[in-house]
């Protein structure tokens, strides 16, 4: 099967997630956007927003409705229904912490500039940090000590650890002073972010030119005046 | 089969998308903590928070994932696996609405009162209610258009049905004011919110006590001064 993604060219955003289980896979897929292609919202089935994946005659959107399809066919979830459940709630989860992420610069309005809530974002940043941040890590680091073998699953990568390697490299990326300190009271975490790095088809992706880097137009943003548990350290 | 589901009992919330398809459909369920039962986070498969159901060795959260799971065996599902997707990316971006209209009175941080973040709340609402809201109601329009039987899915009533009824019902009771002009542009979406109201078994839940009152201390809260459009009417 030949995979067809849309989704926005020039940010990793939401779709990054669709294409590090692409990616990881092997699977044949076209980055249509990135290609030059445009957007057809179909009338059957349409999308309230970008990703969707063309599939055959199918048309899916909803990141993680898209990794549901996805995970069995490209052997990134498990086969049977209560694992392949488990997964989709590890992944729904990391999609709320996303917005999460996003809202911290966003907090007034997503069709707003950055420049027009900074006031807004610094609350939301600290509070995020303070109180959010450590509440997700605690809950993944808890899932991958209960899983015991290195994933969250268990033995084997499936797709939310795909995602939470994102969600790290990104935080890294954003809040770098934060995640200093937190990532040291997180080990596992921490750790599958370098072993999902790791894995060879991986590496190639994240060291080609199909990987976008993180910039300022993406959810994870680096605006060092956010980063406040760092602001915070350096004063002492 | 019989279920258990954990939610808080004070308030409708995202336990309420799940209570009302196991009341359509006529399912045998216990709403623990409303009967003074208590949470019981298991260490296998742990939400990451409320609600979870319990269905006999299965433990499922997230709201939609739940209803992913419930949907085919409480008929409120396609059987194939294109229609259970389609009617997943439904609730997906209903999931997000949701979120949405929970930051308007929270946009700084959950674990705030309103009271100390008012002044950012009618920035947020201001903004949902000018360019968000009509995004997602000509989007749900659309959709009742291009499927012309009446539900989102076509001819049958499906969860997401009840899951839009839910919506406009909250958003009702949260901006009146801005509801009433915004529901005479999306009829369809309007009609449907009276059509699946007026089903038998959903009346009756309705009438019940079963039913907890919309209030605040919900994701639907009615702060007049962030319902803006209905602010702006009165002036002129």
């Amino acid at each position: 099967m030949k995979y067809r993604l849309y989704y926005w060219p020039e940010i990793q955003g939401r779709g990054e997630f669709v294409r590090l289980a692409l990616e990881y896979a092997g699977a044949d897929y076209v980055d249509v956007m990135r290609r030059g292609g445009d957007f057809s919202f179909p009338k059957k089935h349409p999308p309230f927003a970008p990703p969707y994946l063309v599939a055959g005659k199918r048309i899916i959107s909803q990141s993680a409705n898209i990794l549901l399809y996805l995970g069995p066919r490209l052997r990134l979830a498990p086969k049977d229904e209560a694992g392949r459940l488990w997964a989709h709630q590890l992944q729904l989860t990391i999609a709320d912490w996303l917005t999460e992420v996003h809202d911290t610069h966003h907090p007034v309005g997503s069709g707003l500039y950055y420049e027009e809530q900074k006031k807004e974002a610094r609350r939301r940043a600290a509070d995020f940090l303070a109180t959010r941040l450590p509440k997700y890590l605690d809950y993944f680091e808890g899932v991958l000590e209960a899983s015991a073998k290195g994933y969250l699953l268990g033995r084997t990568l499936a797709y939310p650890d795909l995602s939470l390697f994102q969600m790290v490299t990104g935080l890294r990326y954003a809040f770098p002073g934060a995640m200093a300190g937190l990532e040291r009271r997180h080990p596992r975490v921490s750790s599958l972010q370098v072993n999902v790095a790791a894995h060879s088809r991986l590496r190639a992706y994240l060291a080609s030119k199909r990987r976008i880097s993180f910039n300022q137009l993406g959810i994870f943003r680096a605006y060092p005046e956010l980063d406040v548990l760092r602001n915070n350290l350096k004063k002492t």
